[in-house]
């Protein structure tokens, strides 16, 4: 059976060493966060996860969810009462606004949590993942009216929360959607039409689920200029505001998928379901797209936390499977054979998944930090940097997290050899469940596209070259010191190659747009391994000056923690150079070819 | 649904006007192997691998097996009626022994027509498939006796085989292995113990079921020189050698695997079955790894397959799903959108993994080759050379093939979205079927080992040498032929890449063996990157002969051919620089963290 311990002296160790989370106690919200709070609230969570929901995943895995002959939809045994028990936790709750039962905590400390409900049960975790999403929307485009009505429900727990965007036909391109609204007169509109992929869909662990739905309203404008948002719920309100009578939506079937079986995955039926406007009328794709980037940081965090799991469970089995000797000679002659462990591919394999866990889960809180920044400070300009900063790295988090973290899964599933292969050892399911993040939320060509497209010219290329001019000044603070040397050198040169990346674009894409799409994704990883790399440089400083401070209490643990960097720098930077010569090779080759001789 | 069509054309283009297949003809078998019996064969073996084989595919994944009350199995509807009719049009026979009624052909056809048959239906080429690998063992190792009574049955295929090594606590390391063989002082033996991940190891597909088995005769030596091999039939012979009493062998339970759910992976339990000896006593583990390089090269095979079988499927996808506009401007503007094969990083993953197809199967066909001669040449400098660079390649492929195979797998079933992810598609089995590839028949970090610890060092390092020369010949052959020059320059490159870490082993794994560890699987991949950038260097000499000859009827695919082999060197080759640099950077860092700080 896997196990999970959620990893919170490597969060805390990152929030209070590396990102100085103190220091930002002016903020609102931040006051409240104090070490003693961040600290006790990652250690229940991180229990909560561990005991409540982790022991739920293998058998929802196995379980799947069911459509009833009535067409509601029942969760894997366990889900509902760990749910109910979680939204009793208030877990849903800690960075939501108080003014609607929030208790309006950092969203930083909601995303270190979310990391460690992900890796305990990505299924499950997308309930309230879901819900979040929808109240974030609500909050940023619903009336006042609106607001009160469904956010409080929603923030508790006890309402859940869709989003329904994709329709058989058309996911990636929305503007060609066909679901419609047609107008009432009394400020509701009949929506009707069919949603496909849409998670947390129907399930009986709430009393109602709010669906928020994109749709035309009769006459609109075509494509992706007549498209508006509405919210419908599963069950119509009456005058308290409690749910009451059914509306004209229901789960047709449930998808048949590779993974997160434990979550429900519907096809919708909308016939005639009452709906409400949320936002402008035919604004309805800007309204997603302002959440877009919490809920793509969101996946990009389920990419990190099957890597994380499924790291822990592959190093207890190569601490413990016996088989081979080591090539030095036998590290265990009083056994039959040594743990695989002392074998350096094996060690490759863990290594490389380990520094690619601690410098993602940097870089998920430096971004989420951002957020919080943009969101909360009183300065202007502070604030427009970490816009940037957040609008920048939130496609390449999205892209390479959930790429990487797949391919962390497999190559953890492969240091079980064949029982990685058999489901009771639960290493198929993490791959399997870390496989949809690099789709949903904008697959990841997509996201490489928003970089390259969007990310980067915007503004004139200011948040780039404010990244860059970060990097660089981290770079001259600590060029002389020594210890830091095997961190500076190689992010230099990974950055040099990722500024020759952005310059190749600036002066080839203009004149022909296929050169970004053709080496889209090679960018975001190569800025993501850039990105990376410079988290790890800082945290290879704030290990150095904890070692120096003389906290003996975890000296082996801050050397190894430098050996997972420095191993970061040896082995994963290297990659940059290849990536910028497939960037550099351009479109024309691949375009030359005709579609129907490939 | 997906579908499938044998790509043999390309095959017919590799043997022909690559590899010279013609130019063989004096050696035994190859004179039967015309031009015309080959395209022959290959026709209709692919028309029976799309029609009969094929379309069970997506439902034997559904389906799967089913063990029955009675410890019987029952593989997928249609399994059974198909195998008879492969038997029946004789597909398993090509390439085995005359003697025994075989074909005799060249064991290349019979590798060429498998990659047909795996894409087609993975899980149902593992039946036949396992059964050659029990054949290869008897031929090599039985006795005349046992050659007389098992062979013909197994070759006709009305008895499959299967390959009994793997126990619950040991699989890499067999000479942990338990199961005992009781001498019974007439020869045979009763064999007891519990081998898992046996594929093929119980169903009703044929009357009787050839198992070879590992087992440790009692008193044995400890380790892996204690091991011998058995065959032991799931029903007894009578005196006419006919099917007859139950033997103590049966299915103790299906593993409840992440693929291949066609084929019936099974639990045996021996329970003092009658056993007799294959091979010398105590040599078992030999006996095994004489047939290892063609088991090796089968399932090398299966990652081809694989990632075939998904790039068309991709292909087809890409041309049909209308999704947003050319960055370009609109390349369909009839129509609602345009078809997503426009898109520069669609095309990327497309071309990306045809590219690898065509060099990939240019190589097993390279290397299944090398073994024909090996076993045919009459000259024996002739026959050590094939030898040697079937011994040197076949890790290689097992390896490159495999890992990049299920890759490719996955990065085309991201060409679906999320409709990739979904049962119906088809793209989840390609995935979940190519993984196991990775893992049997030596996990793909043994293969590495294998080839760095083995084969290249094996005599002197004669084998890479000759290979580093060939490739030298051929550049030096070619150097003043302009229109090669996209494919010398980054194959030398690329050659010089591998010849360094070459020469860093040398250096630096004799005082420090995990050197060779730490670097080994990038080794592996650096040598078939190079390898197979030697064989699109080679495809890219034939094709331009072939534009130049006139040949019209096809000058848009020849075209199209040099442009994936252009892409392979600009897109794929950089890696072999990454690969060098992580070799380079040793096993200090990853063997400094003890065990416990992981």
């Amino acid at each position: 059976m896997p196990s999970y311990r959620a990893p919170v002296e490597d969060t805390l160790f990152l929030l209070n060493d590396v990102l100085d989370y103190a220091s930002y106690s002016d903020l609102p919200g931040f006051a409240d966060a104090s070490p003693d709070l961040v600290e006790a609230i990652l250690t229940e969570g991180g229990k909560f996860a561990e005991e409540v929901i982790q022991p739920l995943n293998l058998s929802g895995d196995q379980e799947g969810c069911k459509r009833n002959s009535d067409g509601s939809v029942t969760p894997p045994k366990g889900f509902k009462l760990a749910y109910e028990a979680f939204c009793e936790a208030g877990w849903g709750t800690l960075s939501a606004d108080p003014d609607f039962g929030g208790q309006g905590l950092p969203h930083t400390l909601a995303t270190a949590l979310n990391e460690y409900v992900s890796s305990a049960n990505m299924a499950f975790a997308m309930y309230p993942g879901l819900t979040a999403g929808a109240i974030a929307a609500l909050t940023l485009h619903g009336t006042d009216e609106q607001k009160q009505t469904y956010l409080p429900k929603m923030i508790a727990g006890t309402w859940t929360g869709t989003m329904n965007l994709t329709e058989p036909h058309c996911g990636t391109d929305l503007g060609l959607l066909r679901s419609k609204a047609v107008p009432q007169g009394d400020g509701s509109f009949k929506i009707s039409g069919t949603k496909i992929f849409i998670s947390a869909g129907e399930h009986d662990m709430v009393e109602n689920i709010v669906h928020l739905v994109l749709a035309r309203i009769e006459g609109a404008p075509e494509g992706t200029k007549g498209i508006s948002l509405f919210v419908v719920p599963k069950r119509k309100l009456d005058a308290d505001g409690n749910p009451g009578e059914e509306n004209g939506v229901s789960c047709g079937s449930l998808e048949h998928k590779m993974g997160i079986h434990g979550n429900a995955t519907c096809v919708m039926n909308y016939d005639e379901a009452v709906g409400w406007l949320v936002g402008d009328e035919h604004k309805g794709l800007r309204a997603m797209f302002t959440m877009m980037n919490e809920a793509r940081l969101g996946v990009a965090v389920q990419g990190l936390s099957q890597s994380e799991v499924a790291y822990q469970n592959a190093v207890a089995y190569a601490k413990d499977r016996l088989q081979g000797r080591a090539l030095s000679g036998a590290k265990a002659p009083e056994k039959a054979a040594d743990p695989i462990i002392v074998h350096p591919d094996i060690r490759r394999i863990l290594m490389q998944i380990r520094a690619f866990n601690e410098g993602a889960r940097a870089l998920v809180l430096w971004t989420a930090l951002h957020g919080d920044i943009a969101h909360r400070s009183p300065d202007e300009k502070t604030r427009q940097n970490s816009e940037d900063m957040m609008g920048l790295m939130t496609p390449v988090l999205k892209g390479v997290l959930t790429d990487t973290g797949f391919a962390n899964a497999v190559n953890a599933q492969q240091v079980f050899g064949g029982h990685g292969y058999i489901a009771e050892w639960g290493m198929d399911q993490f791959v399997r469940d870390a496989r949809i993040a690099m789709i949903y939320e904008g697959a990841n060509g997509i996201q490489a596209l928003d970089l390259v497209g969007r990310k980067l010219p915007a503004n004139g290329g200011r948040a780039v070259m404010a990244f860059f001019e970060e990097m660089k000044a981290f770079g001259k603070a600590n060029k002389d010191d020594e210890a830091l040397a095997p961190f500076i050198q190689p992010l230099k040169q990974g950055a040099d190659h990722l500024q020759q990346a952005t310059m190749w674009f600036m002066q080839n894409a203009m004149k022909q747009p296929d050169n970004a799409g053709a080496g889209s994704t090679d960018y975001m990883h190569l800025f993501g391994l850039v990105a990376m790399g410079y988290m790890w440089a800082k945290i290879a400083k704030a290990t150095h000056a904890k070692l120096a401070n003389g906290d003996a209490a975890n000296t082996e643990e801050l050397k190894a923690k430098l050996a997972f960097g420095t191993f970061y720098m040896e082995r994963m930077m290297p990659e940059t150079a290849a990536h910028l010569a497939r960037i550099s090779s351009g479109c024309d080759t691949m375009m030359s070819v005709d579609a129907d001789l490939f």
